[in-house]
């Protein structure tokens, strides 16, 4: 965990209701240092539907392909989620490990084994001592409470600056339905360092092929949107669970992601998502600014979301904003090695609401001092007209300073 | 111009022989700095044949755009390559000073305006000011001599801190021919900081189609196999000439890239793309280490290079090579997100000789002290086998230190 807090923190947190269904417990369990809290489990204490999207590498961590696994079978009945320790590129001893805390799991919470998801972030390579888990998950299953959110954020923090939650209401046939969500990264990101984990739980009674759905939905303009390095994980994983209590309230089942009921619920949870991955790359390593990077004029959406990544992934222009330098050569660099249509003579880009270049050329009217002041600004706001097409596409990343090259580079030293 | 030499600079420098049919000066034009030297002119007094390649941005500078232009009549007689301002992003006022430098640099040879060719390299989306060069060439013309190489190396420097100069001999049909190079680039590179450019000139007698497709075969695993930050230039271009003045020597002309007296020459030609590139990454913005970059077992070299150009250009990787650390954590991470064929349980790492991983494990015999001496070399090997299939590939780059955060970051303020 590094000392100082990333500028870019929330400067408040909400509080974390506790939410029907759901109970948290953390321990030390000495996966990596000893008296470090460095385990979360949930427990739903009756089954819970879930869904889950996962890091898109082909050298996914076991616990990646342990979640993949169960997920067909749609019941949740419990979490365990270490640090410390990522289990990723540990082979046969990989499977063994996630194999074993989930019986281990299995029993303390009285439950199948594949009603348990795992994730673990940490040292990759290292082989993952599963038995410390069996010590511990028995007394966190008695003693997990539902007021936990904070606390439960906070273990699984790695190179994270501060704990991410957030907590969302929404009325499903008349009934409030509670959201709550925690997240972990500072990186888009990678082993030994960190990874993208992020779980998040709602009381509504909503079965698990429409909440995969929902999910999959959701996902694409929050977390796929986000990038801090162009670096990704080979555990990242982001997790749904309905714990259906709102059942009692009256909430009749949600059957479907496309039923009309779920209007109110899918704005609040892309909102959610939204809000968590944002808490992610606000928390970049070495972050000083946020930059929120909208592509307008692109032959399609996809098409934008690639010029757009292309600008945010750039070393160039992400140096350039941690120099307060309104360097628009660089975005249009960026886009031109997209590999996505661009037409340098329609091509125009503002900092803010200051137009810097317009039909492929130096805005005349641009004021460098209305964009200095943008670029001093905490968050900045680039826009890129491609003038092809409809196509639009939103993604943030933050700057690119020496303390990122300093958290990669020195901490070994 | 950074003022310290990278630590990965030649030892020493060739030899360059003066190279039968063409002559070169230099010139401070005043492009952006008063008494600086910012054009250098290549003259071929007789027409010499003509092969480039250039950019894949989709937002190309002017210049790109002129030679492109010109490349199908095969005839050069003049090139004029500028520094400070790169006449990219500059509209319709770009074409506009290509056209006039052009009629320029053809009054002052003697020549068609279509057997010119033109590089600009500084400042992006600031109008050049063609009218300076008409000033100078015609005295540039008179003065150019055949012994400037490195000269000319010197002229068209941005952010590089030594000149880039190389030399290779070869026969055919008996006959010594002589290929000479330039280069400049300090990254991959961006506008208004650096871009790559390299022009190669032999006195071979070859027609313009064969060398074409020799700099086209030339150019992959060379300039196209260096990386230092994935940012790739409005502005890059290669171009290679032959004067065809091995003809008074009694080399019978080359028709085509499949001629087998063509072997040497080939080998010749390679081995001096690939020093030129190389000396492209080790001039890197900040590199204080090179990387050598080795898949091997991939399905396809194709996906062999996707690979190994995931490992080079992820900041994880290049940062921790910055720290001298052998995170091969990071290595999975970019294998993995590099979206080709990948199965963790049969990959194996190398840093130098020292294995690493294995069977998707660490390896059992790794030693960190060797691993440890290995990361402190200036020059350092990657090796990764996928153990899927035959395909291979060899990249360059370089290391991520804070001192290209802030040449790139800082030089604003």
């Amino acid at each position: 965990m590094s000392s100082s807090v990333s500028p870019l923190a929330p400067k408040s947190y909400p509080d974390m209701p506790a939410l029907r269904g759901v109970r948290m417990a953390t321990a030390a369990a000495g996966i990596k240092y000893k008296n470090r809290t460095d385990v979360l489990l949930m427990v739903f204490d009756k089954p819970a539907a879930v869904a889950g999207v996962f890091t898109r590498s082909k050298c996914p961590s076991a616990p990646v392909d342990f979640c993949r696994a169960n997920l067909p079978h749609g019941v949740a009945r419990a979490v365990v989620v270490n640090s410390g320790n990522a289990n990723a590129f540990t082979g046969v001893k990989g499977r063994s490990a996630t194999a074993l805390t989930a019986k281990s799991a299995a029993e303390a919470v009285g439950c199948s084994e594949n009603e348990v998801y795992l994730a673990s972030t940490g040292v990759i390579g290292e082989p993952l001592d599963a038995t410390k888990f069996a010590g511990v998950l028995g007394n966190m299953h008695a003693q997990a409470i539902g007021a936990f959110w904070p606390e439960a954020a906070k273990a699984i923090m790695t190179t994270d600056t501060y704990p991410k939650v957030g907590t969302r209401t929404a009325q499903i046939d008349g009934v409030t339905i509670t959201i709550n969500g925690i997240a972990k990264g500072a990186g888009m990101i990678a082993p030994d360092m960190a990874t993208m984990l992020s779980f998040v739980v709602t009381d509504a009674d909503i079965v698990s092929p429409a909440l995969q759905s929902l999910l999959a939905a959701g996902v694409g303009p929050s977390f796929n949107s986000v990038t801090v390095d162009s670096d990704t994980s080979t555990s990242d994983t982001l997790m749904l669970f309905a714990t259906g209590a709102a059942a009692h309230d009256g909430q009749s089942r949600i059957e479907a992601a496309d039923d009309p009921r779920l209007e109110d619920f899918k704005t609040a949870l892309n909102d959610l998502l939204k809000d968590l991955a944002l808490q992610v790359v606000r928390d970049g390593e070495g972050a000083r600014k946020m930059v929120e990077i909208t592509v307008s004029g692109a032959e399609s959406d996809a098409a934008a979301k690639v010029v757009a990544l292309s600008i945010a992934n750039s070393p160039l222009v992400k140096t350039a904003v941690a120099g307060e330098d309104a360097n628009w050569g660089r975005i249009v660099m960026a886009v031109g090695k997209s590999g996505e249509m661009a037409d340098r003579d329609r091509l125009a880009i503002w900092f803010g609401n200051v137009r810097v270049a317009v039909n492929g050329e130096r805005d005349p009217d641009y004021s460098e001092a209305q964009t200095s002041a943008v670029m001093k600004q905490e968050d900045i706001p680039v826009k890129v007209d491609l003038g092809l097409g409809e196509g639009t596409a939103t993604v943030w990343t933050c700057d690119l300073t020496k303390e990122y090259v300093a958290i990669n580079g020195d901490y070994r030293s």
